[in-house]
């Protein structure tokens, strides 16, 4: 693999992108840990993502070039986070994704220990309603620190996500994409808030049914959410430009 | 329908409905999605809400003026919300409203999503007492993008309110009226926190009666909270003075 | 009854009541409703609220005077809380009560609308374990707004306390009450704190015992709360006195 | 025991100790109550902890050194925390120890209170894995008033240990262990997290299996931990360094 850029990317967009890391931990998607990434916008085959840092500190000085082997083009003795793997594998076999959120937002986590379906509660959450695979790191490979912390492990969750926007990973956390970093913000977002609103649904339902959007919904109210989802966008990315100027 | 404004505006009422906005985003009822409307003082077939942004970004420069129909007088050029038709549709059939909250507050979803209703914990909560219709827009127009964002589906929300003062929308939120905007904002602040106390209340019950307030106990507290909830306004309303100065 | 006052109050003391109600508001006790009293020092068929006000608003200025009958011997044209009479009446058959907070936390509210005991789950909470009466106002009033709105229903709440510290209101919320301000604030807020660890305790317990703490743990726990919660009052004051400089 | 200290200690390292007490409120894992100490580097019979304050308000001048008998070296007229004893009693009999945080972080207290053992839910809290003993401080001292209040009570408390970095206390809190300040305060903020999503994934599960970490993987993923949880210790660093500038 090449160690060459991708090219240079707008100022904006690399703030936009450090300003995301900073909008998840302001949402409590993210707290110490958790990362989001961007495609490259004019080499598919090169990422961007903050180096090894709390996400309420990232600037756009931390953002870093990877290619899609997780290998940093341009790390200059900044370190890298140890699972930037499962951004690479997984814009390796999904041309259609263009930004990705790892995080350990508490509400989703429960999803991955038990054989209980995240379902989509609102429409907010849409995208959920196509289904959400889980990933249980010891099938394939045993006893581990539960990391994906290498490109194996990065390729085996991302063979998991049979081509939904979204994977639990078993007694760690979540994955959340979508086709712009707007869109997988709020994914992010809601995938949380709705986790929360499933469980009290739960248990209201006492093991009745609860009528969760169909698919049918879940494509319909999507769509509107990558447009209409820009106002939230709006209203973070403005709060954060408020308290860091860029 | 005519294109003509229903008259000027007081500027402190138009200040107060733009704090409306802030105040149920910092009350967390609303978040990047949620309006408020009221109607128009001195012209009922006409109402005021902001324009399409997140409810905490709101100012009086913000409210146009809409017609029952929800086609706005005065947008030059400003994007209206696409779920507006909520508003304008009760107002047509309900004289006594005033202002109309529409919210997606987490705890109250769960209560449209199984056949469980909504009871009147306790006393700040009264309106609820009178009962809590359901709206599925399945019912009439199978799968959606679950927005209310024409005329006929706010006609059928408005359809199934029966006389009462809050409906809940299933997979999407809710909505809370009041004869004047201090109430609407008031209830739909309390409907969040009733929802809350109420799911502790059914995990302690397991299945027990609940000793809610009766129908009878919930007109006459209501109508206490419609002066008394003037205290909690004015708090809320003295901290968006102090944010904004207006 | 007389309208003499009970003699003047040290600033100091009116500073910390007023500073009270501001506490219980940061700590999530009160919001725009509820109230905390103090038995005059001096003469001890008087007590000291403030008007009828939200409590994060309150200032020393805001403080009234009231003879046990409720009647404020100072209003000068400041309004009252209809609710007086639950200090009114609990200072007239409690003399070793010295303040009191009235409250609709929200955690509690659960504990008046079931037949489940609020217990005692850990050593702050202590007071709890001696046990905790319900008052429902229906029993003896009908159907009423809730309120405790004149002397009667007052004395009706009191006499359900049995000596006890605490009191649930059925569909309406709870009082504390303690030796000393900083002790019936300290309750106040581990009340609510313990009722949400109970909430958890007993969905965790799913029906089996819990090991809460017993009438003389808590008598034993409860003396050093007095003496040691000393330390969280502190904090509190002077948070409050780092935002109002009293 | 000799009144000798232990020595000086490098002033950063001072600060890094008052700065955790901040830290541990920010996070809400003390409140007005809860400690942190940290063993004396040099001297290993000794021990360094604030003087008895609420953990918010701590300072670098607050910090007294103890012998392991928990007598204060250098008080001079400082009041000691009454359950210093907690400290010391684990620090004699665990040299692997340099670190201890005491808490009444609400979510783990039910876990201390019903026969239900605290399980490894996601992977930065994988040292919960090795096992969560519950000390019942009833079983030797029979009612007390629950605190660890003397040597011997401590000494109770750190022999139900048995070679874990926690104990849950029961109707009480809980004490987490590590070989570095860092990582006591870590596994601290990270047992509560992980006691929330236990609550919820058991309600999920409805008593069926949870997939928790099991021993080998808590091993492994708490060997990570201790090096990479240093990113959210610069995080909360650097949040209570721009508080108070040291």
């Amino acid at each position: 693999m090449s160690n060459k850029t991708g090219g240079p990317v707008a100022a904006d967009l690399i703030a936009d992108l450090a300003a995301a890391s900073r909008i998840l931990a302001e949402r409590g998607v993210v707290d110490g840990f958790g990362h989001v990434s961007l495609r490259h916008p004019a080499a598919p085959g090169r990422y961007l993502m903050a180096r090894s840092l709390a996400p309420a500190s990232v600037t756009p000085d931390d953002i870093v070039e990877y290619d899609l082997e997780s290998n940093a083009i341009n790390a200059n003795g900044r370190a890298s986070f140890l699972e930037r793997f499962i951004h690479g594998e997984i814009y390796k076999v999904r041309p259609d994704i263009q930004s990705i959120v790892h995080s350990h937002s508490s509400s989703v986590i429960p999803f991955g220990l038990v054989g209980v379906p995240l379902q989509a509660m609102f429409h907010t959450a849409a995208f959920i309603a196509a289904g959400v695979p889980v990933f249980d790191i010891r099938e394939k490979f045993g006893a581990t620190d539960l990391l994906v912390g290498n490109r194996e492990k990065g390729a085996a969750l991302a063979s998991v996500m049979d081509g939904k926007d979204i994977v639990l990973m078993r007694a760690h956390g979540s994955v959340a994409c979508g086709p712009t970093l707007q869109t997988a913000v709020f994914r992010a977002v809601y995938t949380e808030v709705n986790a929360r609103i499933q469980h009290w649904t739960m248990a209201l339902a006492g093991g009745a049914a609860m009528a969760a959007l169909d698919a049918e919904e879940g494509l319909l109210a999507d769509a509107i959410n990558q447009t209409a989802g820009i106002r939230a966008w709006e209203l973070w990315r403005s709060t954060v430009r408020a308290q860091v100027h860029w």
